[in-house]
């Protein structure tokens, strides 16, 4: 894998912008990935993000019992595996095979990275204490990971029932922003 | 204003891909405006909403005395707008009369809607528990409104340092996500 670290302070940059992301988990060695879109950006460095994910699904358990998981950004290549993988429970299956993606070990946490998103952000959970009422969880990006030959990155968009944006037109303002 | 009244269950449509909002409050009459990416879905309906605002925003004082804003959603035309109200602070001046924009009455809320905005929805602080630690409130849309004559409207996503995305491509993918 040709990816480079990615500055903590960096980590941002990726997600302030609203993209669907896979998140992987893993218990008692068996990873599983799970799409979301409802995540936010909740301070810079280190990078912590709040989500929600859930309570019926896979992922949710195995993420409250390790309070591990990997956040793995896909481009719009990606965007008919990032489907599949929201159609489907990983409760039997081993999504990873049936939908061919790739786990690659993480640096820091056990769940694996997905070795086809650009980006890969290794977060630990650090505040449980809203998950009971919302399903949120409030993340600690540990490590970040960054393929460079990606230049020009699209990222994909929910809309709701499976309609999404795909990355257009770039533009910069003179902003005192952050 | 011809906008109309948007059901509740369809406002997770318009914030889940993340584009950039412009908040307002209002205190003792004033009205006031700030920029916001950090910002995530919490549940469907009521819709929920779950936002950082930094602690040191004239909005932040205004939001948590209130406990009342307004989301407005602006388009790509309103880009130099959007990054002038993130520039400028609201303590000393009217950002609606400096800036260019337009104040109308909210149905729910002391807060203006922003007319220029395509979909504006009225919010009040459901949850402050954890604010105190990281500038976090969770918001309930009490009334959504949409402008239905903009049929395509292109959203901006920040990246960082005044660098953003306009929405491209629509894509419709066979989804069983919501």
């Amino acid at each position: 894998m040709a990816k480079k670290n990615l500055p903590l302070s960096q980590v941002y940059k990726l997600l302030e912008p609203g993209p669907v992301v896979m998140v992987t988990t893993a218990r008692k060695g068996r990873p599983n990935i799970m799409t979301m879109s409802w995540l936010t950006m909740m301070d810079f460095e280190p990078p912590l993000v709040g989500c929600i994910m859930g309570e019926q699904s896979y992922s949710f358990g195995n993420l409250k019992a390790t309070k591990e998981c990997v956040i793995n950004i896909p481009t719009v290549e990606l965007a008919k595996k990032v489907v599949r993988v929201g159609n489907t429970t990983g409760s039997k299956v081993d999504k990873f095979k049936t939908i061919g993606l790739t786990p690659v070990p993480a640096a820091r946490v056990k769940p694996p990275l997905i070795k086809e998103c650009f980006a890969n952000f290794e977060c630990k959970v650090i505040d449980s204490r809203m998950t009971a009422k919302y399903n949120f969880f409030v993340l600690e990006v540990l490590k970040a990971w960054i393929d460079p030959s990606k230049k020009n990155p699209k990222t994909i968009h929910h809309q709701g029932n499976g309609n999404f944006i795909v990355d257009g037109k770039r533009m910069k303002l003179r902003s005192m922003m952050k």
